[in-house]
């Protein structure tokens, strides 16, 4: 089953002619999330190859423009070309009011459900959850109100031994049941401990995206060994009073949060435009912590299980 | 002097990889102006090596999205760049309302002032004027409030015909009332007519921007004649019927009204996204008026002064 990260956009604040503001697509069992939605988006999305009506959730991190100025793009093209499907936003602040009232600026009555969850940012909670996945906020240390998101894969269920398949029959009834968790008692009377008819199933796999934010240790806890985090990376150690002042991160204090949280796989992203080679970025992110790579527009990132 | 038209967006309301949604820079004298703004213009901008900063007028049609839903970027942009030049739009409908909306809600205060002036869609009359340009609302026909602009060069002064003024030495007042057309009294008191001395100056340039908008007769007054004429395309004649009930143009139409208010060129541009080869567009527009050229995305349309 896919789980996977497309970057739409992995630059910062200014968009540039080879690099989006923040952007990517979430797959989770071909069930697609958007996270943050800057200008360029829905083009972005048409590049990449995203079947994007199929995009039902998209959750926003924080209203700066350079993660949301494409949402209204987004929602008018839906409603052009037909779309009928309910769409969820998530997000902190008046993103709400700002939509209804681009719509009423242009009479646009849309021809499908827009649903809006205004988000607490400051608090970390469940705020969508279904059969193969949940997402809890993750409040971030930013100059403005905002959250990341985390989505977890929910556990598969067990997987019966072949071995133990190959010379029986079992009703499917029993079939659900050992694989969820049940002993099985066969047509002699036997009981067969689940244990030992069935293997574990894969581990669920994990995402946090957590961007815009200063270096932040009460993230911790709540990511704590995730497969992969996007943390953003808006500056390098050189520049560490910049980020300081503007509540963003350096390299490194990416890489730290992604060692304190034991994750297994670290994505920079949010670069500021003042680096052209993002070689030095991702050495001095290297440097403490091994396994990281670089966000660029176009990349996606598998998780594996084994990850 | 410049007076030039680069299209940084040719299509109609769906953003795609190779068209993107309306807007242009007319260059007159080296002073920009920006002509609707959909979202990626300002990508647009710097992949055209557009100095964007030295845009000081924005001019919106209407408040469909795909002609304004990339003017919150652009301010956001001017602002992250430390912009402190005053920045004029102009725009029917609530647009300062929607910007505002957007900046309070990022606790935004701008570097610069931004300056609003609503306009009047109904009537055609001169908003803006300076020494080189006059700027003149033309009322459009879309299903929605919305205008064109006009704009037309201001007459230059008229030049001193060489031979005349090979051997003599006139005081720079005087020179300047003969540009001004006033007859000249020698030292001797010999009065040499204007006409005689002087040139007639190059013809003024203007440039009418109309879209969006059905077959609208009334606008072939208001642009008598002029230079270029960009007038939206959205439809072929084999979709009239759409064209009608979209209160969209066909590309005959379009040249119609070009031929009928006797313009000296055309351009086509706001295809919808269903054409992908505009050969046919072009040669239906043609037929009619085969001084029409079609927009495309980078494309720029000097005007000369023999046009």
């Amino acid at each position: 089953m896919t789980f996977a990260v497309t970057i739409l956009g992995s630059g910062g604040a200014l968009p540039l002619i080879k690099r989006n503001p923040s952007s990517q697509v979430l797959n989770i069992h071909e069930k697609l999330f958007l996270l943050d939605c800057a200008e360029g988006t829905q083009v972005q999305l048409r590049r990449n190859r995203i079947k994007f009506q199929r995009i039902n959730h998209i959750y926003i991190t924080h209203l700066h423009g350079d993660h949301y100025f494409g949402i209204m793009g987004l929602i008018t093209t839906y409603h052009l070309l037909g779309r009928t499907n309910e769409l969820h936003v998530f997000s902190p602040g008046p993103l709400e009011e700002i939509i209804q009232l681009h719509l009423s600026a242009s009479n646009t009555e849309l021809r499908y459900p827009l649903i809006f969850h205004t988000i607490d940012p400051e608090i970390s909670k469940i705020i969508y959850e279904d059969e193969i996945v949940s997402v809890t906020t993750v409040p971030l240390a930013h100059n403005f109100p905002t959250c990341g998101f985390l989505f977890r894969e929910k556990p598969a269920r067990r997987n019966l031994r072949k071995e133990f398949l190959a010379d029986r029959e079992i009703s499917n009834g029993d079939l659900q049941k050992i694989k969820g968790g049940a002993d099985y008692k066969d047509a002699s009377g036997e009981v067969h401990k689940n244990k030992d008819i069935t293997l574990d199933p894969p581990k669920p796999r994990s995402y946090a995206y957590l961007t815009d934010t200063a270096y932040h240790e009460p993230v911790i806890p709540i990511i704590k060994g995730i497969s992969l985090l996007y943390h953003e990376a808006t500056f390098m150690e050189d520049k560490a009073k910049d980020a300081e002042e503007k509540f963003h991160s350096t390299a490194l204090q990416a890489a730290k949060i992604a060692k304190k949280a034991k994750v297994k796989k670290l994505i920079l992203g949010h670069y500021s435009a003042r680096y052209r080679n993002l070689g030095s970025i991702h050495e001095e992110a290297k440097s403490l912590f091994p396994s990281t790579i670089m966000a660029d527009d176009g990349k996606v990132i598998i998780v594996n299980h084994d990850e």
